[in-house]
């Protein structure tokens, strides 16, 4: 092994050995890490900012110490001084290798950019928001009756307006008089109208008539990705909708493992709070900006995430929360105001956070029920969240029944030998003939399949560069629809398929789906190891559906909905095939789309709708798998494609599984441990 | 006039001119002004701390550049990296003159720093605070029916403590896990019960017993010096009091000049907030350090002020409180957070604020008129809190009425030959025998009469520095008893007053109290200037009580309070001669101390009290001086000694008040413009 200090990049997991001295650019480039530079590293385009993690990084198996990057030089301060850089950035072509050191590559950063696919999806929403504006003519002030100034015009509010007594916000009070007078005792006021926790307030006064409006925010706060909706809080309209990914990813790609930064790091939930803030204030700048708004116009805000965002978000560490019995600190909704969140919005800007369900299902369930509302359903709903961690919800007007289950990253292209994150480049969907067993596929960011005229133009520019989350799920399920693997999830030999395209790896076999070495491309193969990845995560989700099933005293759901902005990607028909979900007619499993995003755009337009979803939670019966005796038993028998143990009688009625099997040898190839041959029904 | 540069020191108000390269600390010592240092300028005791300011001093005649100063150098950085120095302050022996300057010397860099007078009064308070203590037992979790733990705390607060239904600081959810297991599931909490603004909360939470207690601050914030009471929030004691000089004022004495400050330089109001914020906290670490607490343990505080403070101290350019018709920006009662205010004390502590009665009448009087309960009174009382700005109370249970006028700052010792402020050395009492005219007198710091054995010796410590606010009125009023000074004001020759004492001194005469130039002392002296000042600022507290007895329909008055730190020194005898209050038995003039600490003290104890003052404050009639016809004709009435037209016969019954008349030549030096000779009653 080599001497020279490891350099490491987040998120890609890039890593190598350099010399001291080198400079991070330098080092980007030779391991093909995504990291822009326009000048060429001559210190002047400040694309290639990157942030050096400093800690223990167990993942990676380094310490980062706080001189493993040189120090500080004179064109970084020199650009700092002019344009200023976030604090803790540095200047990838000017800082260089001092010793082992993880760099994370910021999105802003990158060359190919995430194309973050959460989106708001059109509902209709009964508008009755938070915050209201409203003009109003002002008494002018009387020595021989002194008033304040605020008092006359809380008087006029409500005179006018009939609202409640009022109070006013210290930065009211710092501008009124001037508004008074320059609106010649005419003034536009935004009034939060009052919650449990804040009483009626005035937050902005504007001299004479504001012809602007006032904004929201919707914020889904996901492990891997925060995305927003920015929202009219007078029309409801969403006026822009961006994403960044979430930068606590460079201390852990999944949940738990910053669960364990923070506790191998004394000061590691902070930090991730720090960063997470930080992140969050990055994305309020990057949406106002696309909307072309003052961040100081948006008043109020929602947000939705999992219980270790949450508590992170919140600067809680979650330790509790990475063991039984996983206690949240709070599990009721919180109203806060940003000043108390550093976040950077209007400074009396109130927030909004969703009641969390239980330690493993968070306020994005829950927004996911607001969204959804299997409450309010007459028949028996499947509602699940697809992400690193599921959230699944069951329920019609009787009850509802709440889990999660712990799928892992699998489904967002991670631990794929040939997975990547959605972005253009990556194939997203796969069809396999059965006969030839050859492929076809389309990858993002061209409407073209492989086969058609046009497909290899069109795609030259992002190339070929890996699978993503939908796309392994259709790939496996082809595969298993097409006889390359069996039920038990193994691949077969050429011999056994009849196709070149499996050949053998090691002690089991791959399938090759497309070879773009010819053009400098990568190998995008399937290997039986990611074949066992995509069992374990669909697994986990089809027995945590299916032990509500069992509380719920039932062997079938009328309808299923995928909900996620990746749930919105993923084909019922492959779904089922791979057994994710419980047999249903293809029409009967629907997409919301990011359901969750939409439960946090309801809350904030109507806050009727936040009493609503803290009544329903209160309601909604928990069920914590890991303490589940029959979780194991259908975790083991979900392992099979599509299952050891359950029929699905509804999907053998449309397709048609081949019944094979490539175990011939024996041994610790085998998957789920259950041998039971299937007949078509 | 020289072409050096001119140095200017506050509060002191000493000048002159330095050669370009003078150390601060040089120039301090040749004008005799009070500034520290132990090392004798090697910058390493750090003692001499001083404050430059810049801007527009239009008062001193000066404008102050940026680089008035030289550049920091390496000794007080040095000084900065190892001990820290207080942003704005610089070494008096490092800095040097660079151009025309400012420098404030805080109260901490004085050798003789002012003993501040405002004491916490014995008064019996009602406990009812805000905040309150409670121990409880907690659930642990239970995964099978998950909730949070903060959930948990405050079902188990309100099942033991009848609690309402309560919410959490951020502050606290970031603790609590930690703390309740720590504490084996048993906690103290500190809960905010409460208020119209703030929903209740649980502000501090410590793992098991905790037998501590909670504090609070009860803070008279007044234009020259701000002096609080930290109190004990359980047992209401008053466990330590303390007073610093507001730090204001660099930027004017009284009000309107600070007002003005404002107005003259753009950011002039923000200045002036942070000065006052930055020497709240300072008061805040001396005050916790004194009583050796944690300032977390201040979870709430009480703020009374005058309109100028109140609106400085909020960030609220008080730019209308200048000019008619004085609108207030707001007039009523103010709940806020601590964080709002960047004040350090607990980080969830709250802050209230009386109300103010008017633009011109403070929540200062409201505080004093919570003290001394005008509203409740059987008989007629006349409180008046003196100060340099009078605020004047009157009325019994049918009503009351307010105003404020602004007698100016002669009554602290300033605009007076040899006046100063209430510091050891000072003369504070002051007797003139009636056939010799020789004055004796006592100084602030000792025990004895000037003509007592030991007098010299008890006083050598401090010398003899001249004369404060309760010395010069004893001064002028024993002077008009003696004959020395006549009715309408005017200072007699030493033939008139057959004593060498009065001496001529430009075109009118002067007292000599004490002369210590043999000693390298000072020669103290009444000049009749000093007699005019004196009569202007008399003459504005009397005319607007005056025009309140005529609002109420009244001659006389029953009782009369003597509000205020300097109140509590003025002996009710001399105050009447000089025809500063209403005629009245001397017996029925008592001190009531400052009634505005008490007050706000009795706000910050008992929440219920501060209900009781908004109701009252609502129906106290506010009376506006400057607008009243008749306030001008009582003014130039009250200008004479005791009255050129009242015939306060009480008084007359009681001293000896010599019918003469020093004006024989006529003209520019006569007092009032009104020459009635007024016979004893």
């Amino acid at each position: 092994m080599s001497n020279d200090p490891l350099v490491i990049f987040t998120p890609s997991g890039k890593r190598g050995n350099f010399p001291v001295g080198t400079p991070i650019l330098t080092a980007a480039r030779q391991l093909g890490v995504d990291l822009d530079s326009v000048c060429g590293g001559r210190g002047i385009c400040s694309k290639c900012q990157i942030t050096p993690s400093f800690g223990e990084f167990p993942k990676h198996g380094v310490t980062v110490y706080e001189d493993a990057l040189s120090e500080w030089n004179s064109v970084e301060q020199r650009y700092d001084d002019i344009r200023g850089l976030t604090k803790g950035r540095r200047l990838g072509c000017q800082a260089t290798v001092q010793g082992d050191v993880v760099i994370d590559v910021p999105p802003e950063s990158q060359v190919h950019r995430q194309v973050v696919r959460k989106r708001a999806e059109a509902r209709e929403i009964v508008m009755n928001p938070s915050t209201r504006l409203y003009y109003v003519e002002v008494e002018e002030p009387d020595m021989h009756d002194p008033s304040g100034d605020l008092e006359r015009l809380i008087k006029a509010l409500r005179a006018d307006w009939d609202l409640p007594q009022l109070e006013a916000d210290l930065g009211v009070l710092t501008g009124l008089q001037p508004a008074l007078r320059k609106g010649e005792w005419k003034v536009t006021c935004a009034v939060h109208l009052g919650d449990d926790t804040f009483s009626p307030r005035i937050m902005q006064v504007w001299p004479g008539f504001y012809d602007g409006s006032i904004y929201g925010l919707a914020v889904d706060l996901g492990s891997t990705t925060i995305a927003a909706h920015l929202c009219d809080l007078t029309t409801g309209e969403v006026v822009a909708s961006s994403g960044i990914m979430n930068p606590q990813i460079r201390f852990g790609e999944d949940l738990m493992s910053r669960v364990s930064y923070g506790m191998m790091n004394p000061s590691g939930a902070d930090e991730m709070t720090k960063a997470v803030r930080e992140g969050m204030n990055a994305l309020f700048v990057q949406i106002a900006s696309e909307a072309e708004i003052d961040r100081n116009l948006i008043v109020d805000a929602v947000f939705v995430c999992n219980p270790v965002m949450h508590h992170l978000f919140l600067g809680i560490d979650p330790f509790e929360l990475g063991q039984a019995p996983f206690a949240l600190a709070t599990s009721e909704a919180l109203a806060l105001r940003t000043l108390e969140l550093d976040l950077n919005l209007h400074p009396a800007a109130r927030v909004y956070i969703l009641p969390c369900i239980a330690g493993h299902v968070g306020a994005d369930a829950a927004a996911v029920a607001l969204s959804e509302a299997p409450d309010k359903s007459d028949d028996l709903v499947l509602v699940v969240d697809v992400g690193t961690n599921a959230e699944i919800l069951l329920g019609n007007k009787e009850k509802v029944l709440a889990c999660s289950s712990p799928t892992g990253p699998a489904f967002e292209g991670a631990q794929i030998s040939s997975g990547q994150r959605a972005a253009p480049g990556a194939i997203e969907r796969i069809e396999i003939d059965p006969v030839t067993k050859e492929p076809r596929f389309r990858v993002i960011g061209c409407d073209l399949w492989s086969d058609e005229e046009g497909f290899e133009a069109q795609t030259a520019a992002t190339g070929i560069t890996g699978i993503c989350g939908s796309g392994i799920i259709e790939a496996v399920a082809e595969m298993r629809l097409a006889g390359i693997v069996d039920g038990p999830g193994l691949i077969g030999s050429a011999e056994q398929t009849g196709t070149d395209r499996c050949f053998p790896e090691g002690r089991t076999n791959s399938y090759l789906v497309h070879d773009g070495t010819a053009d400098g491309g990568p190998k995008i193969t399937v290997t039986n190891v990611d074949i066992r990845q995509i069992q374990m995560a669909k697994a986990a989700l089809y027995s945590g559906a299916r032990l509500l099933m069992d509380k719920f005293g039932v062997d079938a759901v009328d309808r299923v909905v995928l909900a996620g902005a990746f749930g919105a990607h993923i084909s019922p028909k492959h779904a089922m095939v791979l057994g994710m979900i419980p047999d249903a007619p293809f029409e009967k499993v629907t997409s919301a789309g990011n359901a969750a995003g939409t439960g946090a755009r309801i809350a904030l337009l109507n806050t009727e709708a936040r009493k609503d979803i803290e009544t329903t939670v209160q309601n909604i019966e928990k069920i914590e798998t890991a303490i589940e005796p029959r979780f194991q038993e259908h975790f083991v028998n979900a392992s099979a494609i599509p299952n050891s143990a359950e029929p699905f009688p509804i999907l053998n009625s449309l397709v048609d599984l081949p019944n094979i099997n490539h175990n011939q040898g024996g041994g610790d190839e085998e998957a789920g441990g259950r041998r039971r041959r299937r007949r078509r029904a």
